[in-house]
């Protein structure tokens, strides 16, 4: 990280941004290949759309023009504050564009999002998120809950980090497992529940005795949420527990579906985990988590579920289904901890050298013609002795150093030098690009 | 454009987005090539910081925590606000990182900024820029100023675009020429003059005339500054004028070393606009402004200048020369204006067909498949007659349909069909990812 003076608002030095460019290509690439579309929303909603989710209202960074009274502006139904999430956004510009865009949408988006919160222990007060949802027109199938999934833990798999483990649940699950035993505060429950990880069971048995649960109820419920694994065990450990009803039937035909089509598709990455609750209104089918194997004191670095209603303009509702990755987080994690390094701190593969500054020309030919193939290249900033040259070189790790007036070329990493013409000469391929290396 | 209600922040459609990320890949593709090394800085800084340029300070946008008292928060000096350029942002980064940089430092920048201003005639409150800055430590030789002209221009005329003109000046050249003359006011004659355009020699004159200025000095001062063209031209002109000063010698020996130069390496594209000043204060050797053929309304599209001080810290000085690139303004004008068009709206080279929904397994393992060897796809979203499907391929203009059940792909642009394996087939090469074509 870079010495930064304002805790919460992280920046990385050019060869952190390099591992940071190498991660959200890699989630560009995986979210393409599945065929979501990019979009951008702005940075900023009005007031009154950021605060239609009460929980969060305390993180929203609010904005004033320095001309502007500050009263009057805090008293403006109209004032504008910056997205703490790219969900509320992306309803607004469903909703904006519903004529206009194919539904079921599929979309991604990578962006920075903002939370006023003071920060603490790795929060950050501006981070990017990546995040894909898609979203219907009045319906949504239930397959697209299994796609997500599947494309998170390919995109997740393909970054530079240990194995992940993408946890799911269903809503209908936990809703119909405390309608079948008369639970009617399933919010409380689920509130409760939630904490399960951190609090442990006896926690959980408390926060429900306050909320006046049946020693029946807290029993049942803590057997239910600790049931992990695969589909079939799953199914199973619910059925000992003998108690069923209707919808909590269909959660757990929609729970081993997404278990078992995501062990074909992507073997070993997603497990069901009957304690994940997640927020506690919108969502109404799956919902997900994901850790990642040795950090999991990150928490969960990608989260999201299924919503019936992303979006409604009171006519016509849109159902989504998404998950955001907390990049900063884990990008922040990469290079602090050193998970993955970048080759070098600059795009270039060839520094040419400058013999003297009346000569600087004859090295911007070489530069301008490498350039033309492809080749990322610089021109050395003064005509020192060579020695001096080679030294900025490799101080930014650029691999080959190009010496115009013997026509030579020299990679300053393996010592070869040969000689050359700028407009046949390639780098080895390692050497093209800055390369980044997981470090295991 | 979307549509969208927040005016002065602009959000675009799928295929809106496509154009513009064509146009910002080129960008970085063109900086990286020339060997600037990526960084992104906060959107935020502290006011003091922002407020440090004191003709800008109307445009900015503070922050102020929901919760927090908007009358204590007016009034705290460490108030935070979102940065209105890149420049201020990266000479603090620049003295908070010196020690772990390597100058000359070459950089680039793209990142949203934001003007607080009431939005008029395509303005925005939202937009990007694409900024290069080289600063050096203490010293920064003129040659760079060369270069970023360079770079600049051919990254311009990579970008869907007709002609661009970048027009030159040099500071020294019009603060050695009002030495010369006894004109004390430079800032007076700099801003009258930077006016020529929209108000003719005429309304110059007259502002120069309110500066108390001597019918010889503004008739000298308005030769200068209509004078245009390449290296030789700007000298014989200048020598006709008689007026003379070793700045103003300084000044016109950069100028033309820019300009023979550039006329070598980047053909057409750059030429001397003596009446070019930029801005009042921090400018202290070449200026830059651009235009676009045909679009000259847009204002320049890329500006920027040399200055002695891009930072400092009291003990060292670092001195810069960079170029800012308005994105937003040129995307939006490329995408309004039809400049150019993209081919389709999803990354997606294919759809594959679902028989019918029992079946919908099959259809994925086509899609995962291609997906492996790097061709994007997405399955159909409905097991409907294969028509509909067709057209929900056509609507988003995905060029092929794949029917797993008789294993063929259908290109349906030429409506040509054909038996294939998802485990080899490539679409053509034309159809791979989606392209971005100019209209001429």
């Amino acid at each position: 990280m870079s010495k930064t003076s304002l805790s919460g608002f992280p920046e990385w030095l050019p060869e952190g941004r390099i591992v940071e460019n190498y991660v959200l290509e890699k989630i560009r690439q995986g979210f393409e290949l599945h065929g979501f579309a990019n979009i951008e929303t702005r940075a900023v909603e009005p007031v009154s759309e950021l605060l239609r989710k009460g929980e969060t209202s305390k993180e929203i960074y609010l904005l004033r023009r320095l001309q502007e009274d500050p009263v009057k502006a805090a008293e403006d139904p109209r004032q504008i504050g910056l997205h703490f999430d790219l969900t509320v956004p992306f309803a607004r510009y469903v909703l904006e564009n519903r004529a206009r865009l194919n539904f079921p949408f599929k979309r991604y988006q990578i962006q920075k999002v903002w939370r006023g919160e003071r920060p603490q222990d790795g929060r950050f007060r501006e981070f990017t998120q990546a995040d894909i949802d898609i979203v219907g027109d009045g319906e949504l199938p239930f397959f697209h809950e299994v796609e997500v999934a599947v494309v998170m833990a390919r995109v997740l798999s393909s970054l530079p980090l240990p194995p992940v483990h993408i946890r799911v649940n269903n809503r209908k699950i936990v809703q119909g497992y405390c309608e079948a035993l008369g639970i009617e505060n399933v919010e409380g429950a689920l509130r409760a529940l939630d904490k399960l990880d951190k609090i442990g069971p006896g926690g959980v048995a408390s926060e429900m005795e306050e909320l006046s649960f049946s020693t029946k109820a807290q029993e049942k419920l803590l057997q239910m949420a600790q049931i992990k694994g695969d589909g079939s065990t799953v199914r199973s450990r619910i059925q000992e527990l003998q108690v069923s009803s209707e919808l909590l039937e269909q959660g757990l035909d929609e729970l081993t579906q997404l278990l078992d089509q995501a062990s074909r598709r992507v073997p070993g990455l997603v497990q069901a985990d009957l304690s994940i609750a997640r927020g506690l209104d919108y969502y109404t089918g799956t919902v997900y988590e994901t850790t990642v194997e040795g950090h999991e004191n990150l928490g969960s670095i990608c989260s999201g579920g299924r919503y019936d209603s992303l979006a409604t303009d009171g006519k016509r509702t849109y159902p989504g289904v998404g998950m955001s990755i907390g990049v900063s987080r884990l990008v922040s994690r990469i290079i602090s901890g050193e998970l993955a390094t970048a080759s070098r701190k600059v795009p270039s593969a060839v520094l040419v050298a400058v013999t003297n500054e009346e000569h600087r020309e004859d090295s911007n030919k070489v530069a301008d013609a490498l350039r033309e193939r492809g080749i990322c290249a610089d021109t050395a900033p003064k005509a020192a002795k060579f020695g001096k040259q080679i030294k900025a070189a490799d101080q930014r790790g650029i691999p080959y150093v190009w010496f115009p007036d013997s026509s030579e070329v020299k990679n300053i990493i393996t010592g070869e030098q040969v000689q050359a013409d700028p407009l046949s000469w390639k780098p080895d391929e390692q050497y093209l690009v800055p390369q980044v290396t997981a470090n295991n």
